[in-house]
């Protein structure tokens, strides 16, 4: 019986046109990770379920989709865990697979596996699909793709600058102009939870800082309250409230505020470092920016903390974001890999350049060629010419059959081909074909021989 | 606790080395589908299993993934369904949705889904993994890639006749030259099994016929008798193994086996009209020849089969195959949408490439230029040089660290760096840079502002 087909929620078929859409992004991408060094690497879509259950706390465990095992799975469930009716308990006897949820733990899984064959520091980059059984919602989905870049094993601060760059030379080519990188570091937040007397509060603190854009000054003083932090406290986080000026003049008013903690000293001190060097770099089309308020995934990062916002105007959340985390491949028994890394959010980031109208106008040409087919003879003649233009990269067809002009026309329209070629029963006499070019309708008559004229002109 | 870690059997990390030369081979097959007038679209991993189940035959039921459903899964499944305790009854209930099995039936799902939108002939690639539960062995894996082009909408044999052009344009430019492209009609086998009187047989008919290669003419008759063929029968079956001469030789014999076959004749005809048209066209590097013992999936396809073997010398099983069917979307609904395709192994095909050498040299270059570390100052010129060469698309890079120059050289050595670039305290002052050439030694000093005399000589 046919069925009414649909897909899984939260999955999507892409159409030709967004597949090419997708692919002009991922190539730029890949292009610049590859100038700056970076090597691909490709890890299996589904992990021993103990490689991945665990490490993305118990949120991340419920959302990750685990694979049944094959055959007769039942047969090795014991009766006390079957009859206690109890999925979660089940799910470990039946199951020992799972779909990948990020690139990162398994980047790490593949670091410790591979350590002896790995020349450090080792430059990875990564495109692959993650999947994660989210609700599904605007602009979320269960199954999407991550594209990260990650050096591990060198605690080198050109690492951090190399990032910054290299995200400003992607969105510079995407003509992504005026994206703004947000620089913070780990070692700030601890430094100012530690100034202000509130260092078991770290996470409540950042937590609340981080939504000054949404909430404002009085909205995080109030949330810090609730929190649990002193009105002490608080007053004492004032000045970051105020922060103005260039971004050294803002790392000078970090510096005096921060002199009696060692560790956000040090945290002023690599950022410093890093914002000097790129203003003595130059960017070439990406703003870049203090930001002591951005915290993103605190936990997990331990110095430079990066975002990346949209260019002003456009309303998305950060398109970008990534930093440095001391011990990666600890959780698999390496000690003492320090990483950094960035990710570039695809999604967001198609969007964007769609709002923007920034895809090349020529993207939606997959077609630059139909020839029209008049029957088997011409089409003999038609498919020889396709065949050279093909030979010479040039993207083309004949129509397969002799249906009727009009109709024969209307795919090419369809197609939105911008040159038509005719070889009907004169030109077939006289060894010649006519091209249409369709948007201005003028026709131009060339030897069968001479291909190459035409493919010049495209 | 630090576990040590490990893959699911069956699945498999690609190495640097092995994404790019991958990806060698993608990007020459995906040039050429272009050329051809292919558009790209992708697919769901997972799939409703509805979309799947059944599709496959029961063996290929068993060898999908299933994906457990999220959640209190348990919670919706009947008692009496559960204390039956049998894993087949369980499954549906516990899962909806299973991993793609191959390309072909999310490509039909697709084209019913998006059937208004389509301009008709599709011609669609897709390269994209799928999952099989099978039995891992060498070769054999729970991951792989398949590689589709295919054509719906048109029942044009010019379709077939650009199939066998696309492979002859894909092998030529993986320099895998003389693959042997061989071409089969499912009708001719229908005709066959007809004039001997054995249409109720024809499945082992061809089954039997489709191991000529392995168990020649004896085996071939033997097996043809234990499966029912009577020897009379047989005795018919006998012109086959000593079809010779050109392909046009061999048509001419098949039509006169056939000519009291109406289906028979069609196929002898379709088959003559594409060899005969490849003949006048030519194909670049590869051969191709009529094997009428060639089957591949025949309850599938209905007309055109196809199948391509590695050049002579290599031992290696097909490297590529396809065909016509006539109704691939009438599984979900949509009735006459004939199509005709063709996949590459791409497993295979980088095996190949790998055994004659044929990948290219500089594959493995995967970074072109190194620059050494001496030291905070002479580190930021080598950023900048190497900003500038980022610029001009030279993958390059500079060592994170001062660490002694013997671990930098050896670093560059073991990354297979052509030129390493050093800026020390003596060429800052003297605003320069000298490159040198890993392979010969040499040795050469570039003005620091004149990077692109540099950059022309890579």
């Amino acid at each position: 019986m046919a069925q009414k087909p649909s897909i899984p929620k939260g999955t999507r078929d892409f159409t030709p046109s967004e597949v090419i859409k997708r692919n002009y992004i991922f190539d730029i991408v890949k292009k610049h990770f590859q100038t700056f060094g970076f090597q691909p690497i490709e890890t299996p879509s589904f992990e021993n379920s103990d490689t991945l259950m665990g490490k993305y706390g118990d949120e991340g465990d419920r959302l990750i989709f685990k694979i049944l095992n094959s055959g007769d799975y039942l047969n090795k469930v014991d009766y006390a865990t079957y009859s206690s009716k109890n999925s979660n308990a089940l799910t470990s006897k039946i199951s020992e697979k799972a779909l990948r949820y990020d690139l990162t733990v398994p980047f790490a899984r593949y670091v410790v596996m591979h350590q002896n064959e790995i020349d450090f520091p080792f430059k990875r980059y990564q495109i692959q699909p993650v999947w994660r059984a989210d609700r599904p919602q605007k602009g979320r989905f269960r199954e999407f793709f991550q594209c990260d870049a990650d050096v591990v094993g060198s605690d080198s601060l050109l690492q951090e600058i190399e990032l910054v760059q290299l995200y400003d030379a992607v969105f510079t080519d995407l003509k992504l102009e005026g994206v703004n990188i947000k620089l913070n570091n780990r070692k700030i937040l601890s430094g100012i939870a530690e100034v202000i007397g509130a260092q078991d509060l770290l996470i409540d603190f950042t937590v609340a800082l981080d939504k000054l854009d949404k909430i404002g000054e009085e909205g995080v003083k109030k949330e810090m309250a609730e929190r649990g932090l002193t009105p002490e406290a608080i007053a004492k986080v004032e000045p970051l409230f105020s922060l103005s000026g260039s971004n050294l003049e803002q790392l000078q008013a970090l510096r005096d505020l921060l002199k009696d903690s060692e560790t956000g000293s040090k945290g002023v001190e690599e950022l410093t470092y890093i914002v000097s060097t790129l203003e003595e770099l130059g960017l070439q089309s990406a703003k870049f920016s203090i930001d002591v308020t951005l915290a993103r995934g605190l936990n997990y990062y331990t110095g430079a903390i990066f975002e990346v916002g949209a260019p002003e105007g456009v309303k998305m959340g950060s398109i970008g974001g990534g930093g440095r985390y001391d011990d990666l491949t600890g959780i698999f028994g390496l000690k003492d890999v320090s990483g950094v890394g960035i990710s570039f959010g695809l999604d967001r980031i198609y969007l964007v350049l769609e709002e923007l109208g920034l895809f090349p106008e020529s993207i939606d040409q997959s077609l630059q060629v139909l020839c029209l087919n008049f029957g088997d003879k011409e089409a003999l003649a038609s498919l020889k010419l396709v065949s050279a233009l093909r030979k010479n990269g040039v993207k083309s067809d004949v129509y397969p059959s002799n249906a009727k002009i009009n109709k024969q026309f209307k795919y090419a329209n369809n197609r939105n081909v911008p040159y038509v070629i005719s070889i009907g029963e004169n030109e077939l006499a006289e060894n010649a074909f006519v091209v249409k070019h369709m948007e201005s309708g003028e026709q131009q008559t060339y030897a069968l021989d001479a291909v190459l004229d035409f493919v010049a002109k495209l």
